[in-house]
This record gives structure tokens, sequence and C-alpha cells, in this order.
């Protein structure tokens, strides 16, 4: 069955990574079909048994946004409130509809990689940050296969913006869309069940990375990769 | 200056827990500011020149929402999205209105405390699941004073809510009130600037629990503690 991208970002037009994400992945309608929160509900008003009806005609579910704030935007939150209701996603009476579903996480991490670790400037690592989709899949009895990042596409707190930025973003940048579908490629391949034991992180990203190491690309000019590049927390 | 808590939870006339809170902080009106977020904007369009001007006008600043889905309502992510903006929470240009703050969070946790520990169900304990609060803080330079939790105020995954109920609620469930207070107190008091080196959780629960061991209410009758509480993830 195909894979349900349900993309979350506030502003996916002026956005870098997230877009160029979700472009890549229309490329494939036969694997993927990418759902746009914001577009199809611009109010912010959900339907939630449409979302459900989606999500039960599909095979693994994939949820892609950016880091504000260490967390996902609100729209993505208020859906988890309003998808994954008892009866349904968890409970006795049916809530099975998660249960053994591949499940992921595709996400813009803002700040560099460097600094989402324990001994890090924020002290936790994004896997910790991430915890609550993860324990949320988990009691769900979801197969969770970890999630994909992009590190790096943002100032340092302090930093002025967009004027005086002195950080560059990260040189594979524009290779994203390509590790994305690695990484959904990876992230479904038949494994044993995760639950309990959940793959590492670094497993999946590792393979992701060497699937696609031959695609990235070089020689970003600093102007070009600028150009359009939202503030991602 | 008084505390300001912001308190974010989509039903709190329902709520057990969250709402003795309130209850409990609205009778020291000279120490503690209750501004719910649900009652001030209905509507969910939030005025964060408003917000941002009632924290300015406050010292410490606490978080108090239920978690569901492991993670804040959407109202509060919204909240912050929208509130701790650049050039205010963060960045060169006087972004400095949470530098040295107190910040503390005060939640109702959902499930069982022994559910939320690296070696329990979900895997994470509630510090990690609440480290992307935490991560804010400490990007706005706050001075975080880590949680207040109350925790077990849900079945668990599988069980049918309401009919069936087989856990009970914690018997210190209506000393709730007393304990936020106490917790506060803890908390507010000046110590060592705690960047860098917050205080442990443990501490702060410790000392807030002791202090209010007398106050705890005893042989709560199950049927009266069940009254009215709302389904808590």
């Amino acid at each position: 069955m195909k894979t349900l991208i349900v993309v979350t970002h506030p502003s996916l037009e002026t956005s870098a990574v997230n877009k160029r994400w979700v472009e890549e992945l229309r490329k494939y309608p036969e694997r993927y079909t990418v759902h746009e929160l914001h577009k199809a509900y611009p109010d912010g008003n959900l339907d939630a048994q449409e979302e459900q009806r989606l999500i039960e005609s599909h095979g693994p579910l994939v949820l892609q946004f950016p880091i504000y704030w260490f967390n996902c935007p609100p729209l993505l939150k208020r859906w988890l409130d309003e998808v994954l209701t008892y009866g349904w996603a968890y409970g006795s009476n049916g809530g099975d509809k998660l249960k053994n579903r591949q499940a992921a996480l595709a996400v813009s991490a803002g700040i560099r990689e460097e600094n989402y670790r324990e001994d890090g400037r924020y002290r936790y690592s994004l896997k910790q940050i991430l915890s609550p989709f993860e324990a949320t899949f988990l009691y769900c009895n979801a197969d969770y296969r970890s999630f994909f990042a992009f590190y790096g596409m943002e100032n340092e707190p302090g930093e002025t913006f967009p004027e005086k930025r002195t950080s560059r973003p990260p040189a594979d940048w524009r290779a994203a869309p390509k590790t994305i579908c690695a990484f959904l490629i990876t992230c479904n391949r038949p494994t044993e069940r995760t639950i309990g034991s959940s793959l590492p992180n670094r497993t999946s990203c590792a393979a992701a990375e060497e699937e696609t190491a031959r695609v990235r690309t070089r020689n970003i000019r600093p102007s070009e990769a600028l150009g359009g590049i939202p503030r991602v927390r």
C-alpha cells in the first residue's frame, strides 16, 4: 500500500527543505500520497473522520514537519489529539488502526546537530526531543521506524537574522529531497517488529545517507542557498 | 513580582487536577495571576503583544497543562510560537525578556509514574518527554526550575473508559492544589542560576512533598474521587 505523508508546515511555499521534500515525493504518486494539512484545512478545523479514512486507506504513515521550539507545529498537535482517538487509535473497542502500521517522522531540525546532544548546548538529543511522538506511536502499538532529520537550517540564538547571518546552511541541503525518499525506502523495508526494540535512529539515517551519498549536490553558492530560507526554529 | 500561571486546558471545567490547581492558586491573588488561555481566546486567535506585556509585568512564569499524547495542548504550542518571538524572547535586538526569568511547568501527566521511565512501558522519563519545553527555556536563557507533575489520572491503553475503569486515581489527588503551591514556593526561592545545571526534578518535588505531607487528604471514596475526571492522556 502507498505511504501517507502528512505534511504540516505553516508556510510551506516559503520553506526550503520541507518544500523540496514535498516536490520530490510528488514525483512518485504511485508510492506516496502527500497530504498538506494547512492546505486541506486553512481554517485549522480538521475533519477527523476523513483523516482516519485516509490513514486506513494507506500503509505506512509519515509525519513531516519543521521543528519549531523543539516541537511540532500546533496544527499537527491538534491533528494528533483529534485523529488518534479512543476506539480508533487505541482502546479495546476497535482501537487498533495504527497497530503494526509502519510509522516514521521526517523533520527539519533547525539548530545544528552538535547542539542536539546530551553534552551539547540544549542538552537533549533529537531522539529525546522527539520522544513525545515515539511514545504516541508506542501507545498505539504502531511499528515506529525512527525519524529522518535535516539539521542546521537556522541561526544560533543571539544572531541577527537574516541581515547578518553568519552561519551557512549545510552543504547537502539541496539533496534533501533525495535523502527523504531513500529514508522512506529504508524504513519501509520489512523488518522484525520494532515495538519493544525500535531501530536505532543512527542505523536508519546511516543507511539513508549511504544510499544517497551519490546524489548530493555540491558547490552550492551561499546566495542561492540562502534564498527563501524561512526562520526555522 | 507576582507569578504568572499560563493555564492551557481545552476543558478546564470538567477537569480534575487542573481545575483544583486553578481554584487553589486563585486564593492567593497577591501571589499568582492565573491566565486561562482557552478562556481568554475562545477562538484560538492569540494577542501576542498582550501576552508579552503580561509576562513582562510579572516575575516567574509557569506553564500549566494536561499532557495529551505526551505533549502540550495545541493552543499552548501556538502560544509558544507566537509569543516567544525573535527580538523579544531571543535574538540580539532586545530578545531578552525571558533571560534569567524563573520558569517552570505544572502538568497532569496522564499515565502512571512507573511507565514514565527508560525501562518502563513508554521508554522515556517525564523529564525527557518534557524536554522540548526545557530546551525552549534554555534557548531563551530563562532560569528553568523543573516541572511539577501529577501522575496517573488515566487508564492504561486498552482499558474501556469510563464504564469499566479498573485503575483508581492516586490517593493524593485531592491534595494537588496544595502541592502545586508548595512547589511554586519551592521553585521560586532564590538559588544559584540554574542554566547549565538545572535543579533535578526529584529535588523540587521531594521538597514540595515534604512541605505538603500534612495537608494530604485521606480516605477518599473512589466514587467521589472519580467524579468529573476527564480522559487525560
